[in-house]
């Protein structure tokens, strides 16, 4: 056992308190003495809950001495996103608008979590209404990145990037639709998981844009991600966009090797304009997966740029149309960054907007087509590691749209097609900051990458590292 | 037999024909001979397939004499609206655009019919692209009533109403996206069913609203509506809308009394500013079911005139969106109201657009809240008889909205909703034009529409004159 069991995995911890090697409240302990350490200096709870933590640790550990362990992750303690309905909590989706907002249902995907066993720990930060990539937020403060605190996380999961990375929950769970997820699992070398379009239910998940939204982990291993995934994938008859069908055991998928796979690299668009040290982490990331087996092929993809936009104009229109009354009622709630971003969306004509929307099925052909050959595809998720919060907190000035384009460049298009992305730590800059890479897969075919990202996670160890 | 076979029901010449009383090629003839006589006067067809028409009869005859008769509707002749997808034949959309298109693929309510042992007579006209409810054509040339060729059919599927009116065809496909089945059945004096939203495959018929567009028949009588409905209904492939589960037995509906059922009346809306006729028949109709056993009652609907507007951002946007690539490079090849009312979805903002859309859910709640004791709904189909061709014909003028807004004030709510809706004959203006009234049901019980409009034309007979 650890000396700090906050250091574990979360497969680890789960097995462990299973196994009576430790109690849920010496790990929820441990949790939250990092978070007492940490947090003056993060930023990345919204709320922590330690004496209910506390109380519900010794629940678990109570109930599992009789035999009653509820699932796979009995007494494990969670913080998540706070865009999470949990029915009784506050849920601000990082706004001053739902600063006091109490849910009064749980969403699908942190109930699953709950019959699991899991712990509340608190919520975590988030950019107002998941509404950017930088983590910075008015209301709330900007959340800070544990690799340089005078660095951003990414957003929108801006608490989840930072508070998985410092080890102050085991994961959490984030969303993302234009790389909310795989920004910060970037920016604070983590790996997170953007899954496929109705993998998971988002009913009682804050809506962003109902054709974008997808729900997914922040954790520190794509075996956490495979665990997680699995109990929250499936059917949900309060979400008709989640897939029915069986739920791959996504576990299972990490232990086999990439011996024998094939894994494209995109010949232009995702390896342009690199920062250098961007591209020299891509590169070993390549090197290393040809060291494991894998078969590493060049792929041509049809033009990138059109995705990044037709994303933007469902996001700018779905987002505008859910926050339309708001904005008529409360402009001067908003942050000044996230107002202007939403008033874009309401000059977007519907024309426009069905134009994007009807694209997709034919972009998705085009973009099968070019990655029949491989199993996966691999690129950065940005190209560059986090800038400084002063050099990002750009707010709605004229500057701000091309930061914004600049950080989502490589995790916008991948939401319009709908595709899973895992995004692994692959190094770090020679200034200490974390670089990720995306493995972008098939619809619905999160296994072949959970378990390229496992092997991955196997022969290195940037996933490891914990900042101090 | 009738002396002449073209003035049978479909039902009725079906099992003529498959009880070998009457042959196909008698009763093909019998419709070529009054389409010779009445074509020109009233430009129903726009296309007479004669010689195909009596080959095919002579076939159907040989394949039922050897035993091997296709389906229900083995050896009738049918024509319609010119958007259904026929391989390798030519569908113009009304349009001067798809003047010479072929169609590569079959529609699937064609197909269905087509199984069933149709014969196909030819096409008919119909309104541009369907955009419209008067039935002019610039293209084309109106289409007349044969009631008075004076005076209009109604559109979009004109064609469809004149030539089952004046007894052409048994009966014939329509589409109905804003009332395009329901006014053609109104102003022509026939029957005519709106199913619900996803009752009927879209596949293979021309788009003009995916979110709107429905597929129906208009025939003489609720029963050969039923017969055709039971034989398109049902889940397809190529239409992901078109809904899974059972198709009722329609036919068998039809047989049901209306003793004991409830009927509601509107108190507003429906009823305000009729035409005096039109009010006169109402009552009529009312007294009529109440004669037949019926309960009457008022119902309390929410304000319809929010519906008409939701219904009309949705069918604008939806339908420029569509005609957007031919709008930029053939506008002069459009008529000009067609032009106009495609021009004006593209000012509809993306937002306005998605709170069109996103109401249907709870205006649909609010309506079947207040219908909830009711069996059906009663209400004209429109507020006036057939205006003239030449009042009506306003082209792009300041007046065509206002015109459009009044033919179609009763039959858009109810595109919006999804609801099903049967037009019946039920009476005639002191100048001899024929009036409908519209039956409004539940989503998906077109079965208790058709059981009321099927006792309603046991007792009356207006569905069984014909005009001359």
């Amino acid at each position: 056992m650890s000396a700090e069991p906050a250091l574990m995995s979360l497969t680890s911890v789960a097995q462990a308190i299973a196994q009576k090697k430790i109690s849920s409240r010496e790990v929820t302990r441990s949790c939250l003495d990092r978070i007492a350490q940490w947090q003056p200096r993060l930023n990345a709870f919204m709320a922590v809950e330690a004496e209910a933590a506390l109380k519900a640790a010794d629940a678990a550990d109570a109930a599992l001495a009789k035999g009653a362990a509820r699932g796979a992750l009995h007494g494990v303690p969670l913080a998540h996103k706070d865009m999470y309905y949990d029915a009784g909590k506050v849920v601000t989706c990082g706004s001053k608008i739902r600063r006091d907002f109490v849910a009064t249902t749980t969403s699908t995907a942190l109930q699953r979590l709950k019959d699991a066993g899991t712990i509340r720990l608190g919520s975590l930060q988030m950019v107002e209404f998941a509404y950017g990539p930088t983590g910075h937020n008015v209301h709330y403060g900007a959340v800070r990145n544990p690799w340089n605190v005078d660095h951003i996380t990414g957003g929108s999961s801006s608490g989840s990037g930072s508070a998985v990375a410092a080890r102050l929950t085991f994961a959490a769970l984030g969303s993302d639709t234009g790389g909310s997820i795989r920004l910060p699992a970037h920016f604070c070398g983590v790996t997170g998981l953007k899954t496929t379009y109705g993998r998971i239910s988002r009913a009682g998940a804050m809506p962003l844009s109902q054709s974008l939204d997808t729900v997914g982990p922040l954790a520190r291993t794509a075996e956490d991600c495979a665990l997680l995934l699995g109990l929250m994938a499936g059917a949900d008859p309060e979400d008709p966009t989640a897939v029915t069908g069986p739920v791959p055991d996504y576990v299972a998928a990490t232990r086999g090797a990439i011996k024998g796979l094939t894994i494209g690299v995109p010949t232009a668009f995702y390896v342009d304009d690199l920062d250098a040290e961007v591209a020299r982490i891509l590169d070993d990331t390549i090197a290393t997966l040809k060291r494991e087996g894998a078969q590493i092929v060049q792929v041509e993809l049809p033009e990138q740029r059109q995705l990044t936009a037709a994303c933007q104009f469902v996001l700018a229109t779905e987002a505008a149309a859910f926050h339309k009354r708001w904005m008529i009622e409360r402009p001067g709630d908003y942050g000044p960054q996230v107002l202007m971003r939403l008033q874009n969306g309401l000059a977007i004509s519907g024309v426009s907007y069905l134009e994007a929307m009807r694209w997709r099925g034919s972009a998705l052909a085009a973009h099968n087509a070019a990655v029949a050959g491989v199993d996966a595809m691999i690129a950065p998720a940005a190209p560059v590691a986090a800038p400084t919060i002063a050099e990002s907190d750009v707010g709605n000035s004229p500057d701000a749209e091309a930061v914004i384009q600049r950080l989502t460049r490589f995790t916008r298009p991948i939401n319009y097609l709908g595709l899973p992305s895992l995004a692994i730590p692959a190094g770090f800059t020679q200034g200490g900051l974390p670089v990720g890479m995306q493995l972008v897969g098939r619809s619905f075919d999160e296994a072949m990458l959970l378990r390229i990202g496992a092997a991955f996670q196997r022969a290195t160890d940037f996933h490891n590292r914990v900042p101090n």
